[in-house]
């Protein structure tokens, strides 16, 4: 087993790198798996993902700027296409291939740039997600955040696998309330290729007063409300949280209007081993969704994830003082636990291969 | 020899763990000797500590809240009494014995929590001060302080051991005026079972300012002035500083009313090997004790400390740079080298205990 | 070949410790090749350099304050001269040998005050500079700069044996325009027994804006100009910028009066193997010369300054994080590589000696 305080990433892996809006000529320094990356997007408008260290005197090239040739080093003028080749020394005609600097893959889609940090011969989508909702802007408009957290990017993933924090971590904002209740709802877990599923009812409650106000539940109307989570190796847990009147038949259909209904994608991209970026996509799927509400409602989420982050990063600290020592397991755990194996087989395979490589 | 800037403390000893006002239901996070330890009062008013690591994720403890049952853990409720045992797990019934968390057995009393932190099995109150004037507000109104400073707790001990540091270190403040007399006062020291004793005297002096205006003493009468301090192995120095008239037989009796007299209890417990909470109480033994009184009595001292925290800071950066080096013992250090021979047999007794029972 | 992020520093040389006007009664504390110093000025006027630890206990004695004995630690009085003697012990009267201090070999002259930081049975002036137009305030009026850096020193004689980067790093600033024109100015290099030297030569060029303005070239007036930069190992470059109109003959005597003049001493003092201090010194060698356009002068070059400090503390970062990856060298390097070439050979021949004399 892994150390929990320090667990690091699988390298053949889709990472997200930025949202594509945070990409633009002026390039953009990210350390991720324990790189210096610079990603720019270049004159024609592609984006590129390079190390962030010119190859002459070891300058991060995100102190340069975005040319016709390329990224330009800030230093003393050499310049770089987004394969990473040299393309231009200035004073000289012939250009060493040593001169060149590591590019990543980069597929650009969905509001999403995603790195592949690995071997590029093993390139695979299988952990590039499908989030098509950033593309329907009128039926999910959509807000991005960006969170930089000092810990272990599992510990964001371990967070979201196991909802009974809500009514504590959140006891004095959207947790109040019926504790037992919450900690209490049916819970149905499935394991899945790449990672692990639940789902959990609550069926014929009466509707939140955050949900009565975005789907307009009329007085006095029972709901059916469903919080779905599914983690997606190595960083990602993807979200659909919703409520539709009792008697509609949620179970069956969750797709339908007058509804509560919102979309999360959830993804923790590690720093170091010991800090992450943590980007989320939140789409509204619900009817009120003037500007002003996607505002609102980002908001509060915003200042939810607040709370987590606060005992995420304890935990982490907390961990890195005796980060051997054994821990217990309970019952709400099975679909954290599950996640936690999915990650450690993959971490584990991976170095296999790697020690099979030398 | 230990290392100066970094010399352990023994575990078989009681410590300051915090003020007894400052433990209450609000769970309060303290490192002491490379610990986290959580403080806090439960439901029936007793003071508790616990390690600060939650046996489930170890998250801090100190993010939760005190309920009936015991300190809930804040991120998903594990709960658990001061005795450190788990006395509730969400959503199952049956609790795991090792579940539990460490406790630290406490004692309160005199304003002080103190904490056990070595064996329970051999809990010895040889270390446990007593310093009954907290208890007595009508004679000797207290005030309690307490600063975090990035030093080895015994350079704080030495300080108080070594008083020809006044004229020097204070010599803008308390210190001013005849440097030599201070330094060359007469001085009589003696081992003491748990540590070293000193008193210093300096006979018919005329009083400084401040001992005129909190005792009263009439013009031009001369007092007896004596400065008392002892170690208390391993973090305690007791303080009672005071003047009589002279002729009063100050030597014989000092406890008479009408003079000068101040009772300082200074205690310095690790927080790391280079880092100690430094707790002190101020006891104000004179006439003159209006609360503003003795607020400001209270600020002019802490004053004072601050002048003496400025150097054992620096101090302990000094020596941290090379840390092997030997330094030179003077005739004045007489005290202070026996305070830190008795620490060394201390910490080196134990370090051969804890050999032996390998 | 050393580790480029942490090159050391040979030890036997003069470095800059201090500006002079910087060394008075009240003791300056300056961390210097790793080690504490501590700079007075004595009563008597005589600049000194202490290590800066106490004897006794280790307390640094840039704490104290200077007396008539000389400097007096700020804790318990032992008082030190400048050669490092302990002069005084309170409450002692034998004094001894041991309770002495390091003292190092000081030079002041010129507004330096020069450091020895080896052994002084080596004293060598070798690398002890002349740079007489700091006594000369008439003709060439000085105005004094430093600057503490998060570098290896070596990245700051890099920074200036290699002008190419003036139209990079400098592009919104001294280096806008002809881009291509700056890079390929020619420049004549040669190696000197104490490090390197080079001249680049613009002839017939117009005169940058601030040129006219300093030296009050006419309208329409042709230059020549040049910019001279000598290393001299361990630490210093000597700068000599100027242009004179065409036609006078600069190549042959650059020293004529009506053009534009302008020398820097550049000093870069390692602070630790990762970082130094940069001690400059600005003498305006043109006709404009007013307090207020020396002032400006200074401001201008200090914000230029703080443009390539930006990026050699960012290169720093980056080379600590991988630093035995091999860089690539190219044509504008000459004068560069030959600099770190002659320093490499000086820390190698250092440690030899040092391996020879165990
Ligand atoms: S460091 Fe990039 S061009 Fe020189
Ligand atoms: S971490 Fe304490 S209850 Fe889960
Ligand atoms: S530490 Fe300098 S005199 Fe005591």
């Amino acid at each position: 087993m892994h150390n929990i305080a320090t667990l690091p990433a699988p390298r053949n892996a889709w990472y997200v790198g930025a949202w594509s809006h945070e990409v633009t000529e002026k390039p953009l320094a990210r350390t991720i798996l324990n790189e210096r990356v610079v990603l720019f997007r270049d004159r024609a408008g592609k984006a590129a993902a390079l190390e962030d260290r010119c190859s002459h005197r070891a300058t991060p090239l995100s102190l340069g700027e975005v040319t016709e040739r390329g990224l330009e080093c800030g230093y003393h003028g050499l310049t770089f296409n987004g394969d990473g080749d040299c393309v231009f020394i200035p004073g000289q005609d012939s250009i060493p291939p040593q001169a060149c600097v590591r590019a990543y893959p980069v597929v650009e889609r969905q509001g999403f740039v995603w790195l592949w940090t690995g071997d590029p011969e093993r390139i695979d989508d299988a952990t590039l997600i499908d989030w098509p909702w950033n593309d329907d802007a009128e039926n999910w408009p959509v807000r991005y955040g960006r969170m930089h957290l000092k810990c272990n990017y599992m510990l964001v993933m371990e967070n979201l696998m196991d909802l009974t924090h809500i009514p504590y971590i959140h006891r004095k904002t959207i947790g109040g309330g019926d504790q037992m209740g919450q900690v209490n709802a049916e819970m149905i877990t499935k394991r899945t290729d790449t990672g692990v599923h639940y789902i959990r009812w609550m069926d014929g409650i009466q509707p939140p007063p955050t949900y009565v106000k975005a789907a307009g539940f009329a007085e006095g109307v029972k709901v059916d409300r469903w919080q779905e989570f599914e983690y997606v190796a190595p960083i990602t847990v993807l979200q659909w949280t919703g409520a539709l009147e009792s008697g509609r038949g949620a179970r069956e259909n969750r797709d339908q209007d007058g509804g509560f209904s919102l979309r999360i994608y959830h993804g923790a991209t590690p720093e170091t081993d010991t800090s992450c970026h943590y980007y989320f996509a939140i789409n509204n799927g619900c009817m009120a969704r003037s500007e002003a509400d996607n505002d609102k409602l980002f908001q509060e989420i915003w200042n939810t994830f607040l709370e987590d982050i606060d005992f995420v990063e304890r935990q982490q600290a907390c961990l890195e003082t005796d980060p051997e020592r054994p821990l217990v397991d309970i019952k709400h755990d099975s679909a954290r636990i599950q996640a936690r194996r999915k990650i450690e087989r993959m971490v584990a395979a991976e170095s296999a291969m790697a020690v099979a490589a030398e």
